[in-house]
């Protein structure tokens, strides 16, 4: 699992480790409309809300949120069925979902589980990111930067942090930290 | 600390991150004479009987062990003083000493602790680099090959296992296993 706030570059180390067939990119399920270029099964699941429910009444989403009237999760399917092939999953997940994924009994993703927050060097380095491309509002920028601020506080529940410099070194130190992993005994005896 | 019988390839792992400047090798103090080509302070610490049991009655052997009527061991202050500067240091270190390091009670080292164990391939591949170059007899050959699977054993008590492929795919798993540890939230907080 890799949390961080928007800006830290976590999606973007988790899809490199897939692209690098290191890990299986973990795919939401979400009931908003897909947006233009967006595939279902790439970007998203993409359910009706009758089959969210369905999946929630099941019991078949490792975790789930409603973010403003849409719902997303992960079903658990997408990551048990890899673990069992013996292919590691990376998540791209929230605090929240964290928590949901970190009190789940199955043994094979308790087996499995690693987490990992990863967080932009400094405040200053932050805004700048989430400045975007500098056409926001003042006060779209003030918000994300509160929800990102109140994210981060979050970093001690995780067993690893990675404070982001260049895309270069995060990447060698999120792919050693896959690397030294599976040579961990508790997950080989 | 780094364990594994003779053949694993541990030392050359251990002398490579310490040349490459990601940790301190620790060396070992010994009452055995130097031999040709060593020197003191780089293979070892050549210390009198004498002055190795004051560190010893001074509890400032971090562990020893007595071999053939030589007596080895590790200061504490060879690796504490490193620790105490932010340097990592490296401890190529039988299972007994391992088992010693465990269970000091020194904060700094309890925090820092990580422990690997390096182990060959197969049965086949151990023989055949025990063998050396060939000229050693038989029985020399069986005893070491019993010494080795025996500290083999002890493998499920270290937190992480490397199993021996080439120079470069061992060093590249043993220097991401660094990496990996220093994002470590336990370590960081």
């Amino acid at each position: 699992m890799v949390s961080g706030p928007s800006g830290s570059g976590k999606t973007t180390l988790c899809r490199r480790l897939a692209d690098e067939k290191e890990a299986h990119y973990s795919i939401s399920c979400t009931t908003r409309l897909p947006r233009d270029g967006e595939i279902d099964g790439k970007d998203y699941h993409f359910l009706s809300r009758k089959d969210f429910q369905s999946h929630i009444d099941a019991g078949a989403l490792l975790e789930h949120a409603k973010v403003h009237e849409n719902h997303y999760g992960t079903l658990k399917s997408e990551v048990v069925n890899q673990l069992a092939v013996g292919t590691d999953v990376v998540m791209d997940i929230d605090v929240q979902g964290a928590n949901q994924v970190r009190s789940c009994s199955d043994a094979q993703i308790k087996t499995a589980l690693i987490d990992l927050f990863v967080m932009p060097p400094s405040k200053e380095e932050l805004r700048s990111r989430l400045n975007g491309r500098g056409t926001d509002a003042e006060e779209v920028i003030a918000l994300r930067m509160r929800n990102a601020l109140e994210e981060m506080e979050h970093w001690p529940e995780y067993s690893y942090r990675l404070i982001s410099e260049t895309r270069e070194k995060d990447y060698l130190k999120f792919k050693s930290l896959m690397l030294a992993e599976r040579l961990r005994v508790s997950r080989l005896k």
